[in-house]
């Protein structure tokens, strides 16, 4: 996918869960060599110290659930910087590729005649998992491991969501950014079959030092999100999760 | 996780796909402080020159389809070498909680009273995704990604595998170790409504030196797997997947 054309080239960065240490080497090498970085909020703090001094730190504060105007502006703000000539480096949180919205952005680069690469990371998922001591796959009882969701472009839960897929009980399954709508999500998969004493578990600031994990059932932890009013991201966990 | 034991400790190291630049820091780190390294095949090569000057290299040599004495003796080995008191680094490829046997070996170090830590990593999946150009979730049509084995303990496709779940047309499909099943999952997925003309991508060698990519749809790549005899191992995705 690397094209060095004339125009500058955009690196998709994945900056993994939060950890600096949790970058790849590749990842360290682009944002040394950069002229111009855009973040988003998630991915902000010490992993932009690893940027070339001098260069261009450009929030672009993308946040989960925003109405795609928004997304619009990002991918316009992109392609002005690619043509610049300079080296952009476009830093997304955990892998680039699972809920980064990376598509739309590729294909401003692509309608633009920009060149690109895309360099993966670690998702929030597999570091949280780490961090419990949790193997995302068993070798029996968790053959499938599925990342989905909490919300569309409305913010609410997915209405087209595969609930039986969701709900079985043999699967690994990790929800993104689905705090807020965990509750009425854990409903829908216990009247699909889901035990609601399966294992959960909440992640958040995964790798980060005010890192959270906290292990519930799936009925105790939507009991838990129903009372909350915060609005802190986090990873939710469940299925046959092995234990501590 | 980590439990700085007077008997050692073995940091579970995840090494990626298989470039050495797709090693995060850390891994990086542990590898250069390492007094043992176990690897399997398939993470040798390159990423072992990382090992630190003198480090014992130890290749276990499992593959995938080995009936389990086989990880009776890894695990047993693991332990052995923990007991001596070195650091040990025990190297897996991709995300080491991704069908990588970690249960067991984890399992077996608490048995003896053994501390460690789980090193995350970038999955073999989020690395071909990244290098097909193809975003694993899609804000409208791939709301869902899931991971599954094309093979259980005795090689063949796993009997209860969630077919309803993995032939829904509307989730992206990364099927691990699945060449040799391929064709007969292929033909239970089309007989649970899956489109043949699903697109469909077969990613060999990721991020090697000999990577190759090749677009299909489902049924042209069963048909292909169906007539090749070669053991190479490799990534299958299937689903909504983006165009080149």
């Amino acid at each position: 996918m690397t094209q060095d054309t004339h125009q500058g080239i955009v690196s998709f960065v994945s900056s993994g869960p939060g950890d600096p240490e949790l970058l790849t080497v590749k990842a360290v090498d682009r944002l040394g060599r950069a002229d111009a970085v855009l973040y988003d909020d998630l991915s902000s703090g010490p992993i932009l110290e690893l940027a070339r001094d001098g260069a261009d730190l450009v929030g672009v504060g993308k946040r989960a659930g925003r109405p795609s105007p928004r997304q619009d502006h990002v991918s316009r703000l992109l392609v002005d910087y690619a043509r610049t000539g300079q080296r952009v480096v476009r830093l997304k949180s955990g892998d680039s590729g699972i809920f980064g919205r990376l598509e739309e952005e590729i294909t401003a680069l692509k309608a633009a005649g920009l060149g690109y690469e895309i360099i993966p990371g670690v998702p929030s998922a597999c570091a949280a998992a780490a961090a419990a001591g949790i193997p995302l796959t068993r070798r029996l009882t968790a053959r499938r491991v599925q990342f989905a969701t909490g919300h569309d472009i409305s913010g609410t839960l997915p209405e087209d969501a595969n609930l039986a897929a969701l709900a079985d009980p043999t699967a690994v399954t990790a929800i993104f950014m689905g705090k807020r709508t965990f509750p009425g999500l854990a409903a829908k998969l216990i009247a699909q079959g889901l035990p609601p004493d399966t294992p959960a578990l909440l992640a958040e600031s995964v790798s980060r030092p005010d890192q959270k994990l906290t292990r519930h059932s799936v009925a105790s932890l939507a009991e838990a999100l129903a009372r909350e009013t915060g609005d802190k991201a986090g990873l939710i966990f469940f299925g046959p999760l092995a234990e501590e």
